[in-house]
């Protein structure tokens, strides 16, 4: 990973091989990134999708492997128990174009991924939900 | 829906049985936001998406019902006869990781639903096209 | 296309017949923009896709034509050899809300396309990678 800042923004370059979600949380890690967003493109060799599943509150998972342009990458950082957090969701686009979707839990980056990521001023946290068991956002009114 | 704002940005939790549209222009209303874009990522229970046919000038629409995790979801903020008017694309990805998109009409929260939202400095407009019969945006060179 | 500029972002639209690509890049030349990063959405009734191969290091592209709305569109915006550079990803769905994606060569506006465009402070850079024959971004650690 290289990355330059610009006053509230980074823009990231991943390289074959690296992960993105890992390689992103350890970026907020070293540059105290609390909360923000981001967008990125670029092409991956292998990525785990998962599918939410209300009624049985459980995620189902497919594991893709192959050569795949991500054609939409959004996610949010947030922090947990003091340690940055990830949530990303994804579309990729296989040779044929054909495009498969869900939330990311991880990608292996093939040619390169190019991230442009917001920081906010302040952390967000998140907070376990009981209905459903995921860690939901824990949003207080800020002060504009 | 809850929301922290963090000088120009805004983080919004949409919460199950809540209308994103519906939502998000209650939070615009609430908070004066006239213009700006948002991304989002989570999952829906019901979403209506539309196409939009040049030929005949008339949106096709399809109602969507299941479980669906929002693989891309971009819109933004304008105001039209001094209401904030949204205009949102989004795709879906179903339990097969297949994904339909399209306009986004309507979706109703099933888990949760995360938007970041960045406002911009003035208000922008909207105004009938003829041609289409479409409000597209009025814009005006703007000082920088 | 018409824009309005606040602050460090830009509000666009591009109508019908325009490209959206070669119509970003004059803006960013006109505008003097030399890094940032973009979202739009709308329709398009041609759009040029490609799929990077790294086994042969060159792209696959189809052709569409036909009637699209943009689902997903992202770039960024780097200065090559003293020119604005966009590099942009999309995700197009048909009349029967299936969805195609990859990278996006170029695409000719239907009914009207929005785009929302941060600026962001110091320009980036592009520099041709030996190994895959991409211009990848050249990023230097900033200052913050």
């Amino acid at each position: 990973m290289k990355y330059t800042v610009l006053g509230t923004n980074y823009v990231i370059r991943l390289d074959a091989g690296e992960k993105i979600i890992e390689t992103l949380l350890s970026l907020c890690e070293r540059e105290g990134i609390g909360s923000g967003f981001f967008n990125g493109l670029g092409a991956v060799r292998e990525a785990e999708l998962g599918h939410f599943d209300m009624a049985t509150g459980a995620y189902s998972w497919v594991k893709l492997s192959g050569s795949y342009e991500i054609v939409a990458l959004y996610g949010n950082v947030t922090v947990v128990d003091g340690k940055p957090f990830i949530h990303a969701h994804a579309a990729l686009g296989d040779n044929t174009f054909a495009v498969r979707g869900g939330h990311l839990r991880e990608a292996v980056v093939s040619a390169t991924c190019e991230i442009t990521l917001t920081r906010f001023r302040d952390d967000i946290g998140r907070k376990k939900d009981e209905t459903t068991g995921l860690f939901l956002l824990d949003l207080k009114p800020g002060e504009g």
